[in-house]
């Protein structure tokens, strides 16, 4: 930072004094305020705290549209003489604006009222069981993103623009071909799983496990991840979720099934991979809006790597099932291998959130498909419960009974959520493609599990993802920490040997 | 709200919009970010905390300082035409941003510097047990507020200014008869429980009673008295507290001990009362500035009537000792009236904070006192000690061995609370008042409190104090309650009937 010009280093001193103002607000507001709101809030409290809420967006909103803050971003914008962080800090700031502002006011305000009534709407055709009264409401919502992706602008496709605004520098090009070949790869391993004449039980863990138990059981997993309590929580609620007002208050929620060990143990897992990678960020980038996650799909990525690769490893089971068994003397009589088999069990099905970590991927494929196709006019609203029934069968094997359980069982689209799913595909990839460099520099994951190493996996993950917050983008870190664009064969090769292990599959 | 005139209509709207945003903000900041602060804060989070609490607070002083609101402020003041309501919150406002901005600024902002060292400074000498450590620190904060009670204003003595910015109206020359009055049938009264010769045993509560168990009394008793959960929350935390969003998500913080059921009976009851106060608010008055408690003092009215009278009543015990007995079973052996007995128990001590009901009023009298006499220069901060203990040994009959368990046992001084102890006068005093003037109307409270009528005790008091927020000023309101000034017979008509039957007194 050893700039000469005067001029420069004031106009960075005011610009990072800005920027620390934004953060205090929208921090306040999305992981504290928030927070309260899902964990705490008594219910007849709602309705001032919407307004609040909103209030409190309006302030943030104008500390965004402020002309101080503008000046100061074209001031650094495309300068040669800047370090990599003010580069960063400056599009980061952009990005946190620009997709707003660069709809007109009129149009963004119909959006927001369209939405609103979308989800109600949503909700209702759900429980009749009937796209077709969402059908109208999602027919305008695609043409908004349509016409967003436009002012949003993009170089080949315009679900480019979409995903752009999750992922930056991801595009179709780059994610078609992956998916492709993933999708074939997990299709034939299914039918190779089908073919084994494995059956693996899972009533073995129709169990009742007390919540006292389940909340020691998460914090322990927590605290053998590395999750530092002094410097963040776990609480319950109603969606599993993870909010950080800075690296030194990171805050989980999970969520328990009384009857189902695993519901609680794999949202704790989830979680507690992206709350170390909140409490990891360097704090030293605190105030120049970096101190974030790289991007939400980097950061489900690291949510993967403890849920699945590390969390459904026989390793990490080595080393940790008897303190699950401590906690939960009603599981003494499941062994270890039984469990190891019940929590990596294979079963196609039709609700994602309830999928199995190798189904699972081909959900979001099918979102993914639709999603692009429907931007790209390729296929119509009215079309798709007939296309995503389609293609649950056709990659599945699974048939919805009726819209509930088929095209509307995600909220994503009625609350507007277009260019998302493909962060959860990112995931997926990153979580082995990270993985995969860790263990060509300190060795086999499942050795270092087994051997109670987490630390070690905790501090690679630290040196080459966490600690960067939001300097490099997704595509940046991926490369600098890997040393290869976004790939899909490590998630392949991770899949195969899982599931020829679990499923006793030959190798050819 | 009939005004015809448009110019005024819309000044009073304008005035509103500003209001409103204060209000979002501050009750963020105070019951919101400093409750979670106080309750879930992870500890490494407190850095981070207090500069988004600094930057909030900044905010507000800034909402406060707007020319608009002042100008606003200019129109309504000392109008004919005003309805009530407008005249209260136009002096409202004021009282929130004039006693500090009648401060020169660079005196203001030495006094804060003072007051954050001298809390420092107050904890060191505590446990060194030397005044002679902090006197240096008491003189400047002192010296500050002579400053200030010149900048702030006043008739007669200049302790009036520190009073009235916690109890508008309320003066030395009243508070002064009202005192002597009582320190002297208290003084009366003592000697006669002593002369009495009955000694109530209190070691019936050295009982180990599980933390989970106090939290359930705690939930019955604040459900008995009134408090309802879909608008409020009850949480543990270091100090009991009460703090109030809205009158829709008011939260109680209390603090239990496992050995002494007491702690945490006493202090949910005397949050409960202000917890009730809150949450009977009109909550039309949200957007005013008077959604309010009327003042720290009538608060603490609440609090002590939940806590004291009937908290301390045979008629309270009589329907709800069952429902401890059941959550408690431990205390199964201890008859109701030997309860009854022990919680009313009179022991003259040294700490303020652990006195019962009775000596309670003589150690704020002995602090009411000294501030009096220090703001008038009648004694000097080097004087304080033999001061302190005179008094103490004069009114209670004990003597401090050391100043941390005397003159240095409150945190009050140190942090700048000059004028604060008389709210707590003000409030034993209208406890008595409030419930003597309820009684007049609705009967003994001892009869609908042993028939479990607690209803239509909330509902009186609701009537008459809390739906009123702040309209009325403390004076106001005592008098419009009870028909009569501020009086301390009926609180001496109180305790003299508690403490004639607990110690079996004859009435000459």
């Amino acid at each position: 930072m050893a700039k000469t010009n005067k001029i420069y280093d004031t106009k960075l001193m005011e610009l990072k004094e800005l920027v620390r103002k934004i953060e205090y607000l929208k921090y306040t507001l999305n992981s504290l305020v928030y927070w309260d709101k899902i964990t705490n809030m008594p219910e007849k409290g709602l309705e001032y705290r919407s307004q609040v809420m909103a209030y409190l967006s309006g302030e943030l909103y104008k500390l965004f549209s402020d002309k101080k803050l503008r000046s100061c971003v074209s001031f650094f914008e495309g300068r040669k003489d800047n370090e990599k962080y003010v580069d960063s800090m400056v599009k980061r700031i952009k990005r946190n604006y620009s997709y707003v502002s660069s709809i007109p006011v009129k149009e963004y305000t119909q959006y927001i009222t369209l939405i609103a009534n979308a989800e109600r709407q949503w909700e209702e055709a759900k429980r009749a069981k009937d796209f077709n009264k969402f059908a109208p409401y999602l027919e305008k919502i695609v043409d908004s993103f349509k016409a967003f992706a436009e002012y949003w602008g993009y170089e080949e496709n315009p679900y480019d623009a979409l995903i752009g605004y999750y992922e930056e520098g991801v595009t179709v090009k780059q994610i078609d071909s992956l998916a492709e070949e993933l999708k074939l790869f997990v299709i034939e391993l299914l039918s190779k799983i089908k073919g084994s004449g494995i059956y693996i039980e899972d009533n073995l863990f129709d169990i009742y496990i007390e919540k006292e138990q389940q909340k020691r059981l998460s914090e322990e997993l927590l605290k053998n991840i590395g999750f530092d309590f002094s410097a963040g929580r776990l609480d319950e609620g109603m969606h599993p979720t993870t909010l950080a007002s800075s690296p030194n208050d990171v805050r989980i929620i999970t969520t328990y099934n009384d009857n189902d060990i695993r519901v609680g143990l794999f949202n704790t897992l989830h979680e507690g991979g992206k709350g170390i990678y909140e409490q990891t960020i360097n704090s030293d980038l605190m105030g120049t809006m970096l101190a974030e996650v790289s991007s939400f799909g980097l950061e489900e990525g690291q949510a993967r790597i403890y849920e699945n690769i590390i969390g459904r490893s026989k390793g990490f089971w080595t080393s940790f099932y008897k303190t699950l068994q401590e906690i939960c003397p009603q599981m003494s009589e499941l062994s270890e291998d039984k469990f190891f088999r019940g929590i990596n069990k294979v079963q196609p099905s039709l609700i994602r959130n309830d999928a199995d970590e190798l189904t699972y991927i081909l959900h979001i494929i099918i979102r993914y498909e639709i999603e692009k196709d429907l931007i790209n006019n390729k296929i119509k609203v009215s079309e798709l419960p007939r296309v995503w029934n389609d293609k649950y069968k056709e990659y599945l094997g699974v048939e919805p009974k009726g819209d509930d359980e088929g095209v509307l069982q995600d909220i994503h689209w009625a609350a507007g959520y277009f260019g998302y799913f493909p962060s959860y595909f990112l995931a997926n990839l990153t979580s082995a493609q990270f993985v995969a460099a860790m263990e060509r520099q300190i060795g086999s994951v499942n050795e270092l599990l087994s051997e109670g190493k987490l630390d070690l996996i905790h501090k690679w993950m630290a040196d080459n993802v966490h600690s960067h917050g939001a300097i490099y983008s997704p595509t940046e870190l991926i490369e600098k920490a890997t040393g290869e664009k976004l790939e899909s064969k490590y998630f392949v090769n991770y899949l195969q040997n899982k599931y020829f292990e679990v499923y006793q599959l030959n190798k050819n």
